[in-house]
This record gives structure tokens, C-alpha cells and sequence, in this order.
């Protein structure tokens, strides 16, 4: 998918275990497990693609950026890992799970530090330290906040909207808007590309969380309906809330933070019985639609053809 | 014992309070708890008394700076505290006794970015955010290494001076020594400022850990022998492992992690018998002494004898 950067990412590889890399064996090995165990390198990537849209590119230049942007994804996910208690991620198993919670919340502020130390040792403009930093006080304070309000159906679209935007689409946004300033593109070109960067955003989460409705435990490795279990409630099950007829038992189901098995299965059935699903799709294609669309004309075509198989790849996604 | 910097320690409980604020209810809730809490503030008045050693000195640019420090050591605290599954500090409820690990984890988070966010929207040499987020990540690195090697006896004279290096004196050494570079001071008082720094951090930690020997639970408010019971091998202890008629009884128990209160009693008696005590305070005050002698001249008379004040402070703890 990402042929124009395919080479830029090999090379990503290399500086993101050298970033993790450490004299004491054990952060070593926590580092290196850390940054090897899967991860699709979404963030880097559409950083490399938005630089590479610049004529100033320089991969050593973008380079910090990209690895910075992984690496607070990482930081992050290891913390989650400790909150939810998670044994596996992505098939292998979690720092907390492997080492203990100790090691996994240190190496989470480790990799955190990480992160800032590259963006302040490659001297980037101030916006650029200034929005990452803020990018993780957001997805902090986006976590609290979803956390603290579980189990709770009266909240609506637009809460749904707003807590994916902080989750995922601010994320993508700033991948993009940060590589457009260190690839050395115009402000306006830059604007776009974070509008299509929060897009995709917008539209990957609702896509996987559609994935959590539909997809058979077989196909994912844990059973559907996990959002519903943990008292989060996303796009179809609002949309069923409001039209299904079972909708009061569906309400009762998702507030409930002592649902059975059973009620999680009952509760998908009614959600898929509406038009949930549809509807839901209908808004993540919206979004890919508007991505697409943002696009300026000005990029080279090898990097506007590989954002546009970006968004596509996103609408795509096996259901 | 602050009087030069009095009025500075007043604003910057405000600027604190303004850090953590949160247009979301529970986060400023969490944030407000976590900085008002106790405290002595040390990081941030020593940053703001060697930048007051300087002819430049301008408070409204330093305070970034020495509010950054706080929340650093505010955010690490947090998270010690959900990894030792603490109930209180200061005397206070802890974030994890209160709001649960999940709150208490991802606070940690928002208040390490809170404080990276203000570094850089300050708008300082590169050298401040690299020195920051490399004391972030050496803190997390030592903590690692020091929860990995827990109960080994084996550990001597340099391993102790190297952690506790680590785990203090590094952070107050950046206290003095950006404080002295965002007050314009030469790189030479810096560099002598910075030491001082150090020296102090090496005699606080070795008094910290001869109180937690030599103090009662009435005035602490907690069993003496922490450190023992968690398996950590302290300066005291390490003399008497050498000394004592009793040594292999002592290394014994410092190495069992199912030791009995008796046991840790035992073990206290044992190090008081020897020279271990005397051992470490001396050394405490060859520390404090050379932090009193490597102060530079040209710092205005107020501010040296704050510096001194400080060091005299950190000898006369109660033990």
C-alpha cells in the first residue's frame, strides 16, 4: 500500500528500536518487545507520506517526527494494557502480562520520554513540541473522561463524535499536519492534509467499532461486543437505542455493568437488527469521501494516490 | 528558610494550579488533589534561586520552567504510588486510593505531558527539553532497574551511589543547573550550581534513607524498615553486611521477600549495633560540605545564603 514510503519505513524500523534501545538489558528487552509486536506503523506512515508531499523532503530531517508519533502510540497502548488488564495485544502478549504492571507503567513513562527527548533533540519549531505535547495530555484526559462515563446510554452522537475525535482522529490529524510543516509544505497544504488526516481518523474508528459488532470471535480472537461489555457505547448501538423497538431492553442491557454473555449476545442481535450497521458505514464512507476530497492538487501523484489508497484500505476493512 | 524566593513560591502555587486545570470536572478534580497536597516544592525553589543568581533574572520566564519540574516529580510520584499500591502520602489520600489505578495512571500521563507542554510553548534552548525529557526517562530506566533488583545483598557502595544518583540527586543537579541557564547565568556558575545540586540530592537521599532506619511509627506514621521490607539495600545496611559479627543473620533476611516483622526488627538491631549510622551521616555531610564550598562567589549574597540554608537544612532532619 505504501510504496512511495516503503523503503522510508524499512528504515523506520531500524531508528525505532535504536530509540528504545538501553545500556540496562531488561528496558532493552521490554523496549525492543514493545516496538516488534505488530502495530500497522498507521501514524509514521501518514507523517513520511505528508513530508514526502513537501519539495524539501528529507527523510533524516522527518525521521524523529515519525518515530516520536509511533512511540506515543506505543506509550500509550502499554498503559492501556495495564488498565484493562490485557494478557495479549495483537497475538502477542502485553508488557503488564509478560513483566508484571511495574515494568509496564515505567516503560510506558520511558517510552513516553522517549519520544519527547527526539522531538527536542531535533530542534523542530516550537508548534511542533507544543502539539504533541498536547496531543498526550488530550488522549489522557479523552481516556478519564471515557472511562469515567461508562455504562451510561443517554449519551448521544454527539458525544460519540467528539470522544473518537479525541481517541483516534486528533491522532491522525496531527500526523499529518506535523510531516506538512517538516516536509516544508505550504500552511494551506498543511491544513488540508490535517483535515483529511482527522477524516480517516473519524472514519477508522467508526469502523472498528463496527468491527466489534460484527466480527465473529474466530476472526478476531475475543468475542464480539466488546464495547457493549465494557459499557461503551458506539454509532449503531446510539442509532438502535433510537429506532429499534426492543430499544428499552437494549437500554437496560448497556447500562447494566453486571450484563451476562447472554445479554451482550442479545443486545448485538437487536443493534444488528436495525439500521445500526448501515448507517454507520454510511458515515465512515462520508468521511473517506471528504478525505479524499481535501486533497490538494499540489502533491505529487505517487503521494495523493497512496493517501487515497490510505482511505480506501479504511473503508475496506473486512466486516 | 526560602525568604528570597518567598513571593516566587507564592505565584508558582498559582501557576501549578493553572498547569493541571481542566475544562473537564474530574481531571481538574484529580489534578488540583495531586498539587496541593503537601509538597516542599524543593525542585522548583532551587531552579528559582539559581536563576535568581543571575543579573537577568525575569520570574515570569522562569516559572514555565520551575512549574515543569514539580509536575514532573508530581506525575513520577503518582505513578509510584499505584505501583506500590500505596494509600496515602503526606499524610493525604493517595490518586489510586482515591479515583482507582486507571484515573491515577493516565493522570500521571496527562500531568508528565502538562509539564512538557509548558517547556515548550515557553519557548527555551533545546537544551532544557532534551535534559527533561532525558530526566524523565532515567527516572523510569532507574526505577526499572531498581523494582528488578530487589533482595540481592550482593549489591555494594557503587550500586547504591549510582541509584540514588538516579533516582535523586540527577533531578535536583537540572534544578540548578537549567535554573541557571534560563537566569542567564555563565555556564561556569552553572556548571558549580549543578554540582551543588548534585551534592545535595546524594546527602537528601542518604538522610531519606537513614530516617527510614532510625525513626519511630509514631513520628512517621509508618513501620521503620520500609526500605528493608521492600527489599531495598541502603547505605546503613551495606556497612553492616560488612562489619557486623551478625553479618550473614542480616544478609539473610535482606534477601528473603517473605521476611517477618521480626525479622525486619532483627535486622534494624543488627545495623544499629555497627557503625553503619555514623558511617552514612558522615557521608551525608562530606556531601553537604562540598555543596556549601563549590557555590560560586559572584551569587548575590541573599541567594548563597539560601543555597547554604538548604544544605544546613537537609543535615539537620530529624533522625
Amino acid at each position: 500500500m505504501f510504496d512511495v514510503i516503503k523503503k522510508d519505513l524499512e528504515v523506520l524500523e531500524e531508528e525505532l528500536l535504536q530509540a528504545v534501545s538501553s545500556e540496562e538489558e531488561l528496558v532493552n528487552e521490554v523496549g525492543t518487545h514493545l516496538v516488534t509486536s505488530g502495530g500497522k506503523r498507521l501514524r509514521p506512515a501518514l507523517c513520511l507520506l505528508s513530508a514526502r508531499g513537501g519539495k524539501e523532503f528529507d527523510l533524516k530531517r522527518t525521521l524523529p517526527l515519525a518515530v516520536a508519533l509511533e512511540l506515543i502510540h506505543t506509550a500509550s497502548l502499554v498503559h492501556d494494557d495495564v488498565i484493562d488488564s490485557s494478557d495479549t495485544r495483537r497475538g502477542e502478549p502485553t508488557a503488564n502480562a509478560k513483566w508484571g504492571n511495574q515494568v509496564a507503567i515505567l516503560s510506558g513513562d520511558y517510552i513516553f520520554a522517549r519520544a519527547f527527548s527526539l522531538i527536542a533533540a531535533a530542534g523542530y519549531s516550537n508548534r511542533v513540541s507544543v502539539r504533541l505535547a498536547e496531543l498526550v495530555c488530550n488522549l489522557s484526559v479523552g481516556e478519564i473522561i471515557q472511562d469515567n462515563a461508562v455504562y451510561q446510554a443517554s449519551r448521544g452522537y454527539e458525544d460519540y463524535f467528539c470522544r473518537i475525535q479525541k481517541k483516534t482522529a486528533d491522532f491522525l490529524e496531527i500526523c499529518c499536519d506535523l510531516g506538512a510543516e517538516v516536509g516544508g509544505l505550504t500552511p494551506e497544504e498543511g491544513a488540508k492534509l490535517a483535515e483529511y488526516g482527522h477524516c480517516i481518523g473519524m472514519a477508522f474508528q467508526i469502523t472498528d467499532d463496527l468491527l466489534d459488532i460484527l466480527q465473529t470471535e474466530e476472526t478476531m480472537g475475543k468475542p464480539a461486543g466488546n464495547d457493549i461489555r465494557q459499557g461503551i457505547v458506539t454509532l449503531p448501538v446510539i442509532r438502535a437505542l433510537e429506532v429499534s423497538p426492543e430499544s428499552e431492553v437494549l437500554r437496560h442491557i448497556v447500562t447494566d455493568p453486571e450484563m451476562s454473555a447472554e445479554d451482550v449476545e442479545r443486545a448485538l442481535k437487536i443493534v444488528k437488527a436495525t439500521d445500526g450497521i448501515d448507517k454507520a458505514k454510511e458515515k465512515a464512507d462520508e468521511y473517506l469521501e471528504r478525505a479524499k476530497a481535501v486533497l490538494p492538487d499540489t502533491l505529487p501523484q505517487e503521494v495523493k494516490e497512496a493517501y487515497i489508497m490510505v482511505a480506501d484500505f479504511i473503508g475496506d476493512r473486512d466486516y
